[in-house]
């Protein structure tokens, strides 16, 4: 094995080096003497490496591989540990696949409910996103597999994808779409990035110099390789040079060419190119692999763990009257063709050739008789098919009712224009309801569906794209084998209207302009004090958990937060406890709360748990744009603890003094009533000394006068007549 | 009389130029040797002409003048002509107290419903507040009083009105910000604007080159001055350079002194300050008035006018079961200290020293019975005043309900923090229904006001603050005796929380971001779809009006919009017929529909007027940032015509073309999907002798994939696996 350093690098001929920096073809890096190709494969819930005789657009041709729930499920877990043993399971998979990097996850924030990919993404939270992707990859290159963390970044919508520009504020970008990729760089040391399609404020990300070098290697320290999104680069040159190391797919010897041409011409520093050979070289020792062992892996434990993920993901979103667990004994309608031809996956680069496929159809009770409802393929009612199922429920105890989106309806590469059902499910369920009270609702579904008909219904269980296991995963929730523990982690609205992206998102080919900031999902829906169809964090249980006993204090530097949660009903159950922070200091927009840490606890009936989280300061910080930092401000915070983000259980206020205090310095901008109430001995001496305390002290004394008064700055006191020269002596005296 | 020019300008001194670039004290110009000094007063409603010898913050302390209705109110009328002769009238008035130029309107959008000086502004639509501007200072002007139009721009908050930086995106700025100075510079040539307190996008108004020099006199052609805000200038150097003439106050000799001081040290050209010493100038030779001469005015006349001001805005918002007009012979109970002593008049700037007020008790029936209810200087209910009112409302037929806000609620200086009516109004009138159902609520308020109550009440009268005549306008509307015909200028949300600015509006000290963009009022309230509690352009009057044969054709480059209005009732009114606009062809953000045009007519019972507008391309167009113009596209528009913004009566499809092709040049960028469907034959042809039509065409047809596909630009084909010969041979042969 040859040394990989830059003087290996150097001693390549210049075609060499430029092979390196594109992909070989679509899934492989080029070969240099003594430096062996290495294969990629997509794949975030499960491997979807193409055999290399396949046509690449052949997308669903791909070797057999376990299917595990998409990241819209495995987001629900709200679970650390089981998003590592994910990883684990997929790292084993792909290294038994002899695959030096796993091309996912991808950890972009839903912003919009219609963006097609939502189903491949984890949260509108960054803080949940980046705790997830943090597991995942920290699993996968465990097990000696790379990592690519993709779309580096804000990546939100999917129309016009390869040139849209996400117009974001700087405060926004930092704090919603960089935050959880800064976690991962930082927590897990992920072996490369994949830089996403779209611009961002104008610049294609491919060649964003601020984006790939200076937030990611300057600021965050990120070690590893940048790759394009398979076919996000515009001008290879442009991007090698902004910090993009390699093109993928590769364009043959085109690629090759105008990296030589450009060196030659002056246009490229050969040091530049020679920066990314090194990268790519360093990946490949790193995380290559020998493609002569063989090695196998075992399917049915990975599918058996696949159960396990969906059964710890899947959301109980309503449950009136203890509808579920079902009853047994008594008769069982299963209505739906998703029973039987489940949507488990998500389609495009997520798309696995499934090991072993279970639908709920196959792996429903005995008892269960099945119609077949509605078809998948149409979206007008039917009225034979209708008739048979209504028939079914008249005669049955219980309903469940499978519904959600056919894939043509949500898949990579394209944004959906609605999110109703089709017609003919909403429809079914209408006639359905009218002959029986006791449906259960399944849905499948990778994004956020609107329930026009929840109130209606007893019970509706979350399953999203829960993977091969689907089929067993779904009747573990229903029959109560299992008590569910999902939370959502995204908003559920009444209306796709009540979204702050209605209306704007994807209306520009060119622009997106992100006008909510900050306030993504449920800081949105929250800060206008809005309903919500399910909120954020929000998910049930077959047993009641209680919470107690909060107090916060300062420790180290760290804000420790301890309480306790005791199981208080009848049966084992896992609670995701939530921790949010409202900052009610800081002068700047602020969301009225924000998730900032949240524990997954198992209690058996009658248990109790103390559990104590560590905040660092980070958690009470928000990115002051002017500054160019993080600042979190002294002064007065309130820390709610919850079983959702509108089920608040536990809540203090607290004061923090880690922080910065937010005082500025007083000029002549600042305003009379910050002076006047100022409690700095020195401001209440050059007040008096000065003699604008007594200029001041009757405006102040005025009851009717007093808020305009005490609106008015320094510099503008000149408008009522007052010297200058008072104030000046004032500014002087502060000196 | 000396001639007013640059040499003139020139032969001054330089402490002498220097003197005229600020005010001499509060309300006067400097003289200079052969020109007087001129005197300037607030008074948008009424003049405040204060008296030299009070202080200058005893602005409660002025002549007699007769009060009219504030903007608030007068929007509400939607008549050109009435603000025509409003502004005749403020004119007679100024030109008799020997003022130079009278500093109003404020034509400042209606952003959030909190900002302090809201009732001072005309409308949250810059159509409306640009109309009814312009017909205010034409009407001014014709009288040889000059105008000063403000505030100069995007002054739409209170709070740290002097330093917080309205950030506002160009086409925002443009379309929403801007358009109503923009029209009201061209079309009635103001002698002056005054320019605000706040920052746009980061510089100081006063310092602002790009607003004061480029836009407003390179791009707008504006020919008179530019003075500032009382107290608005920080750096007067600064200021002056980049396109400010006259700094108001004066801060007396240190005026002077930093003037003189920086042309000597260079600083300050002395051609610039020249440019603004010969505007200064200009501006007295043009609009001073010969302060010796003595002249008067018909008071009572004025008076009746500001009834008929009155008379013809007030909004009758609800009426229901024709509750309205009061019935004669009953009983009537008059309830609310607002009655006695009304809000009438804004406070601040728009404060009058009114010549005859009369209040809606003084001017109520003979047989009306009073009971005062609440107390306007406390929020508790009183259970006192709470017995005495809920029993004359018991014991009556019907029952005239006084609310509003106080004046210490909302005024110049500061933004509120709630729209809620003071909790004893809100508490009596909820005591009130429960005795009586027959309540007509008549409200007395600078803006929206949030009416949980609404409901329930049968009848309610937006009266805003109507002026010295407000007593006889309120009870002429309520009897009957005038036809009610205003309509409101701005939307009543459900809730505060549906405004698009709520949590965020002043929530920064120094940054205001414009989050909603275009969507502001009703753009935002229709573009999420809200229900509201009276849209914008609502009133209703005591007949009834149909609409008909809506015609929409192209004219001479204008589009003619015709359509007929028939009064089907039985008695005689006036209806406010509006024109919207529905954009569905631009590839931009855009509102469901823009109010483009309206028009009010008088109607006996029976009598039809058929109508034509003209609508001008720019009611078509938008704002294109990239290309720094206006534009409108080709291509289909909704013609929408109504009695409301939700009550909208014809509406039709046009298609425009005077408008540009939105179509542009194929590029690497351009999507397959829009190329595929291109019918340009030269598109056509390319595409078959480059052979790129073959590759495509299996592509198109695939139905599971054409949505993904259509979706790629010719620059990414490679990723597919397609041939850049392909792709660049098609690009040649468009050449």
């Amino acid at each position: 094995m040859v040394k990989i350093d830059l003087q290996f690098v150097q001693g390549l001929t210049l075609e060499e080096r430029a092979a390196l920096v594109s992909g070989k073809d679509f899934w492989f890096t080029a070969k240099v003497p003594g430096v062996d190709r290495m294969m990629m494969s997509d794949g975030p819930s499960g491997l979807r490496k193409q055999d290399i005789d396949v046509a690449p657009t052949d997308v669903n041709n791909s070797v057999d591989a376990v299917c595990f729930p998409s990241s819209a499920l495995t987001a629900s877990s709200f679970d650390d540990q089981l998003l590592f043993k994910l990883g684990h399971h997929l790292g084993v998979a792909a290294s038994a696949e002899k695959l030096g990097v796993l091309l996912g996850p991808g950890v972009n924030i839903k912003r919009s409910p219609l963006a097609g990919r939502n189903f491949e993404y984890f949260s509108e939270d960054p803080l949940l996103a980046g705790r997830m992707g943090t597991a995942y990859v920290k699993g996968v290159q465990e097990e000696g597999v790379g990592v690519s963390v993709k779309h580096f970044a804000a990546n939100n919508r999917e129309n016009q994808r390869f040139t849209s520009s996400s117009n974001i504020d700087e405060r926004a970008l930092r704090e919603i779409y960089l935050a959880q990729f800064e976690r991962i760089v930082k927590e897990a040391q992920p072996a490369t990035l994949m830089c996403s399609y779209n611009r961002l404020n104008g610049t294609l990300n491919s060649q964003n110099q601020r984006l790939l070098t200076e937030i990611l290697r300057n600021e965050w320290g990120f070690q590893g390789l940048v790759m394009s999104d398979w076919g996000a680069v515009a001008d290879h040159v442009a991007a090698i040079k902004a910090g993009l190391d390699l093109e993928m797919p590769g364009k043959d010897q085109a690629s090759v060419d105008e990296i030589v041409q450009a060196v030659k011409e002056g246009r490229l520093q050969e040091s530049t190119l020679n920066r990314s050979a090194l990268r790519v070289l360093q990946m490949v020792e790193k995380w290559g692999k020998d493609v002569s062992r063989t090695e196998s892996y075992d399917k049915e434990e990975q599918h058996e763990f696949a159960r396990q993920v969906a059964d710890d993901s899947i959301v109980l979103l309503k449950n009136d009257n203890q509808e579920l667990p079902l009853h047994t004994g008594g008769s069982l309608a299963v209505i739906g063709e998703l029973a039987a031809k489940p949507r488990f996956e998500g389609g495009g680069s997520s798309h696995v050739n499934a090991h072993h496929l279970v639908t709920p159809l196959a792996a429903a009770p005995t008892n269960a008789k099945y119609a077949v409802g509605y078809s998948l393929t149409e979206t007008a009612p039917n009225e034979e098919l209708t008739k048979e199922a209504v028939q079914l429920a008249k005669q049955s105890d219980q309903v469940v009712f499978f519904a959600g989106f056919p894939e043509r309806m949500e898949t990579e590469g394209f944004d959906k224009d609605s999110i109703a059902l089709p017609a003919n499910q909403n429809a079914l369920l209408r006639e359905v309801l009218k002959v029986n009270p006791h449906v259960t609702v399944v849905l499948q579904n990778g994004s956020v569906v609107e329930m026009p008909w929840a109130d209606g219904v007893p019970a509706i269980v979350e399953t999203y794209l829960a993977g091969e296991a689907v089929g067993e995963a779904t009747w573990d929730i229903l029959t109560g084998k299992v008590n569910p523990s999902g939370k959502l982690s995204e908003s559920f609205p009444l209306r796709l209207q009540d979204n702050p992206t209605y209306g704007t998102f994807a209306r520009d080919h060119d622009e997106e302009d992100y006008h909510e900031g900050i306030f993504v999902g449920y800081r949105y829906y929250d800060l206008h004090e809005m309903p919500v169809r399910f909120p954020f964090g929000h998910g049930l249980s077959y047993t009641d958990f209680t919470y107690s006993d909060l107090t916060v204090s300062e420790e180290d530097n760290d804000v420790k937060v301890r309480f306790t949660v005791t199981n208080s009903g009848q049966v084992a159950g896992k609670e995701v406890a939530q921790v949010y922070v409202a900052n009610h200091v800081s002068r700047v927009e602020m969301p009225v709360k924000e998730l900032r840490d949240f524990t997954k606890l198992a209690l058996a009936p009658g248990e109790s748990k103390t559990v104590t989280l560590t905040l660092p300061r980070r958690a009470f910080s928000y990115y002051n744009v002017a500054q160019e930092q993080w600042e979190a401000d002294n002064g007065e915070y309130e820390i709610m603890v919850g079983s959702s983000s509108r089920d608040i259980r536990l809540r203090t206020t607290f004061t923090l003094t880690i922080g910065v205090n937010p005082v500025g310095e007083i000029t002549g901008d600042t305003y009379i009533g910050d002076i006047w109430n100022d409690q700095d001995p020195k401001v209440q001496a050059a007040l008096k000394s000065s003699g604008l305390y007594e200029v001041l002290q009757p405006m102040m004394a005025d009851k009717d006068w007093v808020a305009i008064s005490a609106n008015m700055p320094l510099r503008s006191l000149a408008a009522t007549g007052i010297q200058e020269e008072v104030r000046d002596a004032f500014l002087r005296a502060l000196k």
